[in-house]
């Protein structure tokens, strides 16, 4: 479909098809496109780790503070995305420019993730609220979580929710 | 075309051709896809500022300190990616988990806007290195700038250069 479509169909998934597994080409994918994804002097200051089964399980609990996520428990794959080790070129321009460009690559590389997933018919969340500490422990990680996304099938086929989003002129203006 | 075929078409783009336009109709797909990227707690957490003419050039001048981003001032467009004020829940997610979800929903803002544009046979440069200041007392900005984009058609319709990324391994982790 073309991204116009893409951007109007990818939509936040609380309902996952427990049953249902992603295959592997999907997964491989959806990786791919993340692995493609451009960030600040291509530092790419991120990994990704793929949990399944009971570790799946576990991560899911670990987004679940607060009655918070709980739907995650029910995603065959959590992907987490944590932080890596910046290049002297981008923790420069960063510390010069005060400007956190590691956050806004996660940012880049999360779209790039959860649009592929679209693409390909598979539903995502993407989760903010987790233990850090605990996930960081179950997936032997060295850097800081900063994003769960969860990966599946929905339970449901429907067609996209309608998008609430601010009115174009709060959020553009345009100046000649 | 599809998710993984633009993907692999997107690049950064550093020579533009100053004498082709960007149709309205065009722009406005790009800044659309970019109202309509998700956020954390739907914040939408930033503002877009479409700059053009010679207000354009002054900007292109403001991202060309120390011999960086001359290109830009051939860009007939350059989109000024502002923060804006956070909502509450986003605003307490954020303190409560020490994450910095502003600066992630920033990057998948650019991420919709520079795929939307490529999509359309645009072509778009983000970049990270500019003067502030500078760009705010220009566009009349009470925030920090976080990103420029710069927009336009290329000089040269060229294949899509190969991406040089860190291997699967250095970047994905399967753990089961």
């Amino acid at each position: 479909m073309d991204f116009q479509r893409l951007v109007l169909h990818r939509e936040s998934c609380r309902a996952y098809d427990s049953a249902r597994a992603v295959e592997d080409e999907k997964l491989r994918l959806v990786l791919e496109a993340a692995r493609l994804a451009p960030s600040a002097c291509n530092a790419q200051p991120y990994r990704f780790t793929v949990c399944r089964g009971e570790l799946a399980k576990e991560v899911a609990r670990a987004t679940s503070g607060m009655g918070m996520n709980r739907f995650a428990l029910d995603a065959p794959i959590l992907l987490v995305i944590s932080e890596d080790d910046y290049n002297k070129t981008a923790a420069l321009g960063a510390k010069l420019k005060g400007n956190d460009y590691r956050s806004i690559d996660i940012g880049i590389a999360a779209s790039h993730l959860t649009l592929a997933a679209s693409d390909l018919g598979l539903s995502t969340c993407i989760l903010g609220w987790f233990d850090d500490r605990r996930i960081r422990e179950l997936c032997a990680l060295s850097h800081p979580v900063r994003l769960v996304v969860t990966l599946g099938y929905a339970k449901e086929d429907k067609a996209p929710r309608e998008k609430k989003r601010k009115e174009y002129s709060a959020l553009i203006q345009e100046k000649k």
